[in-house]
């Protein structure tokens, strides 16, 4: 039973990854949390199969599955087993129940310093995979990731570039995936929230605090809600009025949070869910 | 004597952070460089007319004083207390030489989420250090730093922001500092640069590459020249588009070059230069 407040709430399963899948099912019923976001390693080991009778038995619905993308390679061979994979992670997600794979675009292949036509890459691959994906009911989202990303994860580091790369497909084929951890920064990305919204094309919101230091590598230091420096409240009223009405996802990469007792720090994010988004 | 096509090169006092100011001035002019980026605090411990006395000798013209700024505090008795020490910059400054005092603005306060309040507060306190930098001499130069600086070092994350900040003062008081490490991955930049350069605002222009991983805390990891994903002559050649015919300043804070002679970083930074700015 989904507790009073945490309607919207999802939890990504990064947020708790040491939980196995039957023990995420289980700590969300204690909690009572109705909504998680999956990814592809965990839910492969799983079994797709079994992974998706898991959560229905469980009641729980599946609010995306994390992620696709890598689309930046210039190497033909590499482009091919990239949509490839993509392919499947489509498959996966329609497995699974859940309308939205997120997409991490990628970094500068080895040896390039150009990022437009990394950039004009992903547009080559979207092409392909949106109707694929279309066709089973799973809409792409493109996460643009912080600018500290753009070499190694993403070139996509702006919501506005995001938008302009969705809005070269159906809302139904592409639309953006929005992390606070990844746009809190950026004056300009409230009006892209709304474009966004406008244009049916916010397939996924996402919660996460930014805190200082960060560690080295910058991935495993995403701050739990309220501990840092994201008005949290402020962009879930943006994404409000930008029409979203679906789930709220909290994922944090976080290594101090992936040290403690998993159900504890499921409970904890729900808490601070209710806390610091209203 | 400057060597041929270092005429526009200046070594940031911060690259080579190990050497003395006179042991600077000597790479330097074993090197053939005849241009340097100073800092603050080496240049009070040295005494800053002794340093004036020293560059003038030694025939180095001094291109930037690094570094003003952290305008952001809500207190009234610290914001007082930054602008007396922006004030005290400025004078350091004339005293070089330099016409440009960077600025990096400051991140938000302890317990503050508010990133237009805190940009807003540096445009109050740039009215009153705007006039008085131009009465000595000295345009204060603000520099965007990377979004991953926002929430402690500088909530002027882009150099539209920067722009936009800069444009509500005279140009001959205010404009803005670019570094190619902090703007590299904003596809907005060089439409900015043109922008900064047509008000008459570009007043520093600065190299740094990017490379990966990053550091904890991510302070020591920018990269040498050549080393990572920056298309540096590209850059260069967007600040010549924009007019940018002053010097182009080299500061890497990098912990292994840190960890090495300073003299050999130094040659080893000018040849980069000289090979990947052309």
């Amino acid at each position: 039973m989904t507790s009073h407040g945490l309607t919207r709430f999802s939890i990504n399963q990064m947020t708790v990854k040491k939980l196995s899948l039957p023990e995420l099912a289980e700590a969300c019923a204690r909690v009572g949390v109705g909504q998680v976001g999956l990814w592809r390693e965990p839910v492969q080991e799983y079994g797709v199969e079994s992974a998706a009778k898991l959560m229905r038995d469980a009641g729980l619905a599946v609010t995306t599955l994390c992620r696709g993308g890598f689309l930046t390679d210039i190497d033909a061979h590499a482009r091919v087993a990239a949509v490839d994979d993509n392919k499947r992670a489509v498959d996966e997600a329609a497995v699974l129940g859940t309308d939205t794979l997120v997409l991490v675009s990628g970094g500068l292949p080895a040896g390039s310093r150009d990022l437009t036509g990394a950039r004009e890459r992903i547009a080559d691959a979207l092409a392909e995979l949106g109707p694929y994906a279309a066709d089973r009911g799973v809409r792409l989202a493109i996460e643009p990731l912080h600018p500290m990303y753009a070499a190694d994860r993403c070139v996509v580091s702006t919501l506005k570039q995001a938008n302009d790369l969705a809005e070269r497909f159906p809302a139904d084929q592409v639309g953006v995936c929005v992390d606070t951890y990844h746009v809190w920064w950026d004056d300009t990305a409230p009006a892209e929230l709304a474009r966004a919204g406008a244009h049916g094309r916010l397939h996924a919101f996402q919660l996460a605090d930014w805190v200082t230091p960060l560690p080295e590598g910058v991935l495993t230091g995403r701050g739990q809600l309220g501990d840092g420096s994201v008005d949290l409240a402020a962009w879930c009223g943006l994404a409000r009025d930008a029409g979203h009405t679906g789930p709220i996802e909290v994922e944090l990469f976080n290594a101090g949070l992936w040290a403690r007792d998993g159900g504890e720090v499921l409970a904890e994010t729900a808490e601070r869910y209710l806390r610091h988004t209203t």
